[in-house]
């Protein structure tokens, strides 16, 4: 199979390198075009990402940094946007409405009534939006979106309660880490030996994602959502303490049963970013743990543990961790690509 | 006014110097004997306390280290006992056998029915239960236990909105700091860069105390109360987030006059280790945060911030901080001898 | 004693903050004045310094933010600049040319012919080149400077070596710690679990400022000395291996002797800012640290331990320990302006 | 090629899982039995090791723990020892004498006459020594032991200066992460933003390995060596702050281009733990780091950079980084093994 041309825009922060370190080694998919900001245009990917936490996170790459416009990316198949919310939003619709499919990690669009919030094990009947989309906006190209970081992993861990038991309500602490916040991001002395528990707009957007994912296409579903969003000091990983009500009864081994078993439309289709078991549930009493599981899964699997009867919402209560940067962002972002190829939205 | 004779037990732990420490200071107290197990019997209180973080928490001091008996402590006034639970038990019965005033920071008698679970902003009218104590165990001494540290912060911020509000249902998800689980307690490889979902028996205990606190001195409250406890990389201060479920409706900004207006008995009564107001409301975005608020009022304040509504609960949620060794520890035990001093329980 | 009256530049950074909390308590100074850049006049001193690090260093200030010119600052007896090197040299001129004593953080002025750079126990004949500066820059003002952060502790802990047995060679391996770098200064994601073996200018600034410093006010000494710089994840702090080969031999315990008995001429002035003994030589086996050590003497005194043998030198090897925004900052300026006063060079 | 059977004593411990996890995918051998203390023996390996960070090293492995005697490991080609210095001499004496050739990582028999202290590329011909072992010990087995990691780290980076300069004097300050000290190891608190500038012994065993790995076979060398060791906080790899006087004079570029051509005969012999080149050399200004470098050439490369004229030794300065628990510890082990076999001193 000869390999989908992938652009990159906003390839050289640190969400931009995460997708460009991914399709590196993509079966299906390769970097054509790495596109940033004007400060970057024209230096080697290599020279403009050689700066602080940028040496962590890409292959060595000769290509040369061009514009974030349609017209400076060549004629990939695939674009991928890790573009920064505040400009995220024109150009994104620039190179939909050219013609590309556009997998967008940026929150601009997300809860657009035609654009898909995907998060592939999770719902993926909603890709069906792009056909909507296109006819609606009167062009060939569409934009896709993957979740806020935090509500992929939470969305990923409650799909298997909902389906089986029905949701009515969550609570959900998170403690995320700081490649959350991109780079520079947090400043050191403000995160050291802290916890600041404060992420601008994070708790809103877990609150309204959720159910736009949990929902159908066309509809939200109404589950009460309530967060508190926290960062400490760990490098990947947010790990998210959730207190879920189910509308029929539950008991934790039902629950563990579920989210162990769960498998949905990636795995039926052998997505090669799918893992055979998206959930993982860890027995010991003391896991998942940021720093020991971030990575299971190539970091697109969710780990959950501690499933244990919790009395004031009636339901159960659990521990879920993913990784920020793959599952809650770049991960997604490709699995959504493939996902879309496979079901011949992209041809 | 003649200083009270304090004596120590467990004085060698983190607790134990924190007990100390405290009381180098104090304007009522002063330590007359530092009691421990064997292994430091007989050495200065000094060198018992040299290793490891033991240099953090103490004065020069030359006092010799006892046995944990009450014939070997001299004859003090009060005993503060910061004992580990599993050899605390027996020790504190024998203290209160033999006619002493305990003030204990240990878990083992908290739940019992006659000993007062005092957070004195809190309960104080539970200290009441002392006389009950001595008359049915019949002796002169008995023993009061302070909350846990993770309970001790919550209920004294709960404390406003039960007078106020009522309150039907709390679940509260706590980001501990390593001080809180002793010397040498956790080890680095285990918590840098990283969270611990688990901390052995901390959620029971938090859900199970703060009924007894926020109930009267004989029946406890029905509060269904639901916790999820981690472990952070910070030294010294929990941080809660909280989500309460009030019984008459409420709305953040009263609920933070609640909080910021509230006083109580330690206040009337000017206790020297009661801060003018115990609650502090932090009115910035991102505040409280641990190391930034974990010494607000000396360590005995806790520091609120972010109460906002909650949708789940159909209450607000809001983030609380305290120092876990002292609202959390010694320092709310010094508080309660305050407090029982001060109303004549002890003479 | 009516306090002089003090102007801060750059007032709003981290090393002003600093400047800024020490005045604040100080027996003869007292802030008047704080100015910044452009973007902070006309905010209140507290609204300036709200974001971030910031709130940690300042106590509630009602100030107004003015610029950093001398027509905008009143009429001070004394300015302090804590300037960033890139803007601080021809300000600071301009306050000097216009009359005023300038002490200055900045590294920019530190090496000119006729500017003291001054850390006062150990080099505090070097203030007579203000006589000599005025003389040749034809103006009443001056400029003094303090040592970067590392070269103020090393030199302090060489000084009584270099006095009783002369200085030959120094080797010197530093840890310091982030707020070295100001705010917002090293990115999380950098530091955090990590050593960067590398900090700009810093070991060329040690290699020379030490020879300026430990020579005659217009001679510089001819100690070799070779740094190696490293950014490790602390708060406050910078700790040195220190090898330093002398011209007559010594032992560990005389070494030890010379440092722990080393006192100055602002001990003998007794200067509201000088420790009583600058050097403070602890004996355990692993001190000082960074975190127990660290605000020694309020954060004027050098830690020094592990004092012994250094075969390859054929002198001492010892771990020196001081705090970077005060000794190693506000502090020795603030000691500086002390010093200066006490020796009427400021009226 | 039929894989060797290994047994490793110690096998439960930090060190212990990396020999395990280093073996279980290795070309030449195989992990046939896995030996501890006795409060382990009997237990499944999982389950021996499935407390704290021993989650972290080991691969599914159903092997029952089995006491550290001869009798007990079955007949095994190799035996590694990771077992604690206070224990290891002994028990490796009792294998040795059984006939097994030992692969020690303990300091115990480091320093004994006849005993090879290996590091592969440095000095593969010590390797003779144990012929001369076999023989005065009379006994079939042998005992070799590999560096302390500091000193593994450093004699690498020495060697191909030692080789092309010769080597006068060395003065080494280290910067030491957790995973060195073991579990439980360091408590956090003692920690957490802290440096710790102490390791028991390790500068006398840096001082004293480095010129018996550096001279022949039978004569140490007659290096000067001074070291200054410290703990941070980070979790895996040492960095090295080296001071080098040469005999003959070079240029870093000079000592840049040895090293980065170093190879030796581990790489003749295409040994399966040997990187093609053992050293890397960084040339970005701030590199290596800890956390981005420890894992070069998985474990088994040293990183260094930052090579720069040092004028007080009149030789060279750099940065030197290793993975302490790989290079500096198992991974060495391994290697040794991997010589001794392709020379035919095991069968």
């Amino acid at each position: 199979m000869v390999k989908k041309k992938a652009a990159v825009l906003g390839a050289t922060g640190m969400m931009g390198q995460k997708f460009v370190q991914l399709l590196t080694t993509h079966p299906w998919f390769e970097v054509a075009a790495v596109a940033a900001s004007d400060r970057n245009v024209g230096k080697s990917y290599d020279e403009a990402t050689s700066a602080g936490s940028g040496k962590r996170f890409h292959e060595e790459h000769r290509l040369e940094v061009v514009e974030a416009r349609p017209q400076a990316v060549g004629d990939p198949d695939i674009v991928f946007s890790a573009l920064p919310a505040e400009v995220a939003s024109p150009i994104e619709e620039e190179f939909a409405n050219a013609g590309f499919p556009v997998f967008s990690n940026a929150s601009s669009h997300r809860m657009d009534e035609y654009v898909p919030l995907l998060n592939p094990e999770v719902n993926s009947e909603h890709a069906a939006l792009v056909d909507q989309q296109k006819r609606r906006m009167k062009r060939d190209g569409f934009i896709v979106a993957n979740p806020n970081c935090t509500t992929a992993i939470l969305t990923l861990s409650l799909k298997p309660l909902d389906q089986a038991f029905g949701l009515e309500k969550v609570i959900v602490s998170s403690m995320q880490s700081i490649s959350g916040a991109g780079y520079p991001g947090v400043a050191s002395i403000d995160i050291l030996e802290n916890v600041i528990p404060f992420i601008r707009s994070e708790e809103e957007k877990v609150e309204r994602e959720t159910n736009k994912i949990l929902g159908t296409a066309t509809s939200p579903a109404t589950i009460t959502v309530s967060a508190s969003c926290h960062r400490v000091p760990t490098i990947h990983g947010h790990i998210e303490a959730v207190f879920a009500k189910t509308l029929s009864s539950t008991s934790p081994e039902e629950a563990a049963e579920r989210m162990a078993r769960f498998q949905s439309v990636p795995q039926q289709l052998k997505l090669p970013s799918a893992p055979v078991y998206p959930l993982v549930v860890r027995r010991e009493e003391d896991r998942p743990q940021t720093r020991l599981d971030v990575d299971e899964g190539g970091g697109m699997t969710v780990s959950v543990g501690r499933i244990r009867k919790d009395p004031a919402m009636k339901g159960v209560k659990y521990i879920a961790l993913g990784h920020n940067l793959v599952r809650g962002g770049a991960g997604c972002s490709i699995l959504n690509a493939e996902l879309l190829l496979a079901q011949k939205y992209i041809q």
